[in-house]
This record gives structure tokens, C-alpha cells and sequence, in this order.
């Protein structure tokens, strides 16, 4: 199509902050990318970012449009007796997935990680920022434990609602809880 | 390459083999396909691919370039006192990832599993089949734990290996058996 010699919308305007910032997050990691130069490689002043997104991590959730924004999951952890932690955590993950967006959003991350050394690369440095170390450090258990709980999640959306195998894939979510919620919950006790 | 007029040499069988293999798999699933189709579909005597590669379970691990034959899993699960079944088959699966090959075959994997829905339904049909029915009966657990473990170690090799989160890329197996033994030993305790 012919670029007319209009503003661009604010759909267009979206669209080229996130290909800026994948671009920016892919040359310099979650941690060296700066909203600045987003805003400079999208032709956009700053505020504009934090208007339409918010805070850096929120840009990186949108830009990789990941399932679900990992600040709410932590807030999740945190937020009730400690005791029931892997359970309140496992709920909502499992909530997540009755939508098709998210699933189809964690599909095209699985499939950009694994074909991808840039996005791993990517990803990885945002999981240990801005999840990993926030988990660890508000609950107190070491970062290896927080990991072990990450790869039991991913490794159950694989399992369920990607390969979908059977009888994890009909199971409902109160017999998934049953079986999960404790391995979360070993995870997170030091 | 032009084709010479020569009769194919063993490679070049084998690997007609292999792909007459994924499409009758892919067509079929798992369980609908035959060696017989196959070898049709090849041009071969069946006799011939069960002296390539043994059982049909087996032509489908060399089909689908799988990082390991699950029928070993298994045997491992059962080859030992029970209480440390867990540990037995969680250092067998790290051991496999210290050879190269079976990293870039399970990368493969997961991006066909994650690109091409027939694949996933081939893996899917395969893992009910040869793997989780046979350790849920071999051990009198339910097929929905044996799902869970499959969960934890597919989610292990993704963030150990695949996005190689830190500090779970970096730990010893060692580190990682205390981990996430335990976990493994609750899906096989009933």
C-alpha cells in the first residue's frame, strides 16, 4: 500500500514502537534496551511509550506478546498465605488459558525460542530480571528454586495445551491443582 | 543431483525409509500406520526396515529424530527400588543432554510441535501410547501422573537447555537431582 502523507494513527504508531522495540531489545538485551531509544528508532517522544504501555517490562510483554504480564503472576505468589502459594499461582496460570489469545501468544513464543538464539536469548534475560529474582528475593528462596517452578509451568502448558496429551489435556483444573499444586509448592519453600 | 542409474545404497534406504515413515505417521498417526505401508510406500521389503530399525516404536524415534527411545525411560523407571525411581530416571534424562545431538533433536522437536499441528498429533498419539501407558500400568499409577512427570522434565529441558534460564542452565546434576527429584518421586507415588 501507498503511504498517504497523513499523521499515522495510533494503531500504526503502536505497531512501530513495538517493532522498535524489538528491535532495540534484540540488539541490546531486556536489561541494555532503554525507552529512549525505542522512542528515537520509532520516531516517538518517550511519554508517548509510557502512555501507551507503561514501565519497560510492560513495553518487552507487549513487543513479545507474552501470555500474560509476570508482574501479575508475582503479585499472585505474594498476595495470600504462604501455604497456599503454588496453589493460588497455579490457578491463575491455568485461568489464563480459557482464552485463545494467550494460547496462541505462547505457541508463537515457543516457536520463536526454539528457531531463534535471539529471542531465547531475550526471553531468558527478562525471566531471570524480571521475574526470577523478584520471586526469589520477596519469598526468600534461592533463584534454583524459582526455576525448577518456572520449568514445571512451561512444561505443563507444553504438555496440556500444546501437545496436548491425554488425560492432562481434559483434565479439569481442580484435578490439575490436585496434582501440581504441591510441586509449586515445594518449589517455593526454602 | 542427477540421479544415476545405480541401485540406492543403505543411506539413501534408510532414508526413504524415514520419509515414506513420517508421511504414513503423519497420515495415519501412531497407532493406523504399519511397517507394511511403510515399506509399500518406500519401495522396500518390510523385512528390511525391521532389520534397519527394529519395531515400529523404533522406526518412529529415527522418523521423528526423537532425542531418545522413551522404551529406555521406561526400563530405567522400573529397573531399581522404586523409592528412587525418580532420581534413576531424572539422571538418565540429564545424561542425554551432554551429547549435542540429542539438544538440536529436541530443539527440532519443539518447533515442529509448535509449528505443525500434524506433528504434534503424531508426538501426542505416540507419548499416550508407548510411553504413559506403559508407565502408568508398570507402576499402578494413574495416566494423569505420569502426565505430570512428563510436564516437569519437558518444562526442565526448555529452561535448562532451550532458553537456558540461569541459575538452572548453569547447576550441576547434582544440584538439579535435589531439586527436582523429589518432585518426579510424587507423580510416581500414587
Amino acid at each position: 500500500m501507498a503511504r498517504t502523507g497523513r499523521r499515522p494513527g495510533p494503531t500504526q504508531t503502536r505497531a512501530d514502537i513495538l517493532a522498535a522495540a524489538r528491535g532495540q531489545f534484540g540488539a541490546h538485551g531486556f536489561a541494555g534496551a532503554t525507552i529512549r531509544a525505542i522512542a528515537a528508532e520509532a520516531g516517538v517522544n518517550p511519554a508517548l511509550i509510557h502512555h501507551f504501555f507503561g514501565t519497560k517490562e510492560q513495553v518487552f510483554v507487549a513487543a513479545l506478546n507474552l501470555p500474560a504480564n509476570p508482574a501479575v503472576l508475582v503479585e499472585t505468589i505474594l498476595d495470600g498465605p504462604r501455604e497456599q502459594a503454588g496453589e493460588r499461582l497455579l490457578r491463575l496460570f491455568l485461568a489464563l488459558w480459557t482464552a485463545p489469545e494467550p494460547s496462541r501468544a505462547f505457541l508463537a513464543l515457543v516457536r520463536s525460542v526454539s528457531t531463534n538464539e535471539r529471542a531465547a536469548t531475550m526471553l531468558r534475560e527478562f525471566v531471570e530480571t524480571a521475574i526470577l529474582a523478584r520471586v526469589a528475593e520477596a519469598l526468600d528462596v534461592p533463584k534454583l528454586r524459582a526455576t525448577g517452578l518456572a520449568a514445571q509451568l512451561i512444561g505443563l502448558a507444553m504438555v496440556r495445551y500444546v501437545v496436548r496429551v491425554e488425560p492432562l489435556a481434559s483434565a479439569t483444573d481442580d484435578e490439575v491443582v490436585a496434582l501440581v499444586a504441591p510441586v509449586l509448592q515445594h518449589y517455593l519453600t526454602p
